[in-house]
């Protein structure tokens, strides 16, 4: 029997989505956060990409931030929210850094239902969404069969859920995706 | 600014997992496949990992197989069922295989609420599973908040779901990790 080495899933970040982080000042409040979110998803969209934006914070910090991945990676998991949360995770496994306020997820829409699952054992606090789910579905997306009370499945296992942050600018991004003719997966 | 660099998400799989792949002869049928992914998982559990494993079929090929990575790595999302995926989807993208067979996903226990979510976007079109998720929460694990009728949601999205295939044998994995005080995450 022939040896085997260990193997590695390997998903790559283009540089452009830290390069925007860093052009972005202090994320103070959650319409600054957003901001960045959306901006990401309309970067990504115009690259080619699915119109997708998340970013991970410990308080005001930037721990991590992500874009839709699936079309490039062929890794149909590779959603803004998964991609973001995986880097914070491997960011803090690395550093440690302390918890410096709450563990917050932001991201460009309402999750999906996978990503909702993934959030139930990501430790995130706080989630907070630009467009809802009835505008990524208006643009031609398909959430999937998550629960219709998800808001308050998440609030009961403590993640405290703010919606519609920016809403129509995310809005803005998903249909312009759709308007261009851009690919629904 | 300083420029940054492509960054990348590494998931490493120990050689262990395809060296047990290789030790088994042709599966040719779930129970043989189910008794693959049973001994991955009582594997990864005598190695300190959660004992859950996982492996993606094109008929009767085995495409990649995948353990509980979620200890070892810190990424809460690293479910065997994932791993295989995400293993499989890069196999398949580099090699485009062709379709020989259903795509199937073999499971040691039913899918988590994450799992279930990231099944949805996998295009697998037959489900395999051994333990129940009765069996997982019978040794400490929660499943989460995955809809009760998870089967009629799967098999209406085009999955063919068929559980209880070994059953008793990875029940036992999972009760032995409770007995032997392994990690609950």
């Amino acid at each position: 029997m022939a040896l085997s080495e260990d193997s590695q899933i390997v998903i790559t970040i283009p540089a452009w989505v830290d390069e925007t982080v860093q052009s972005f000042g202090p994320l103070v409040d959650d319409e600054s956060r957003a901001r960045l979110v959306v901006r990401l998803a309309r970067m990504n969209s115009e690259r080619g990409g699915g119109p997708f934006g998340a970013a991970v914070f410990l308080g005001d910090e930037l721990v991590a931030a992500g874009v839709n991945r699936v079309l490039e990676t062929q890794l149909s998991i590779a959603h803004a929210e998964v991609i973001a949360l995986m880097r914070a995770q491997q960011v803090l496994a690395r550093t440690g850094l302390p918890t410096t306020g709450p563990y917050t997820l932001v991201t460009s829409t309402d999750p999906c239902c996978q990503c909702f699952g993934a959030l139930i054992w990501s430790d995130v606090e706080r989630l907070v969404c630009a467009a809802h789910t009835e505008d990524a579905e208006a643009a031609g997306f398909d959430e999937g069969p998550k629960p219709s009370d998800w808001v308050q499945i998440l609030e009961g296992r403590g993640v405290a859920v703010t919606r519609s942050v920016l809403r129509e600018d995310a809005r803005r991004v998903l249909e312009d995706y759709r308007l261009r003719g851009g690919r629904i997966y």
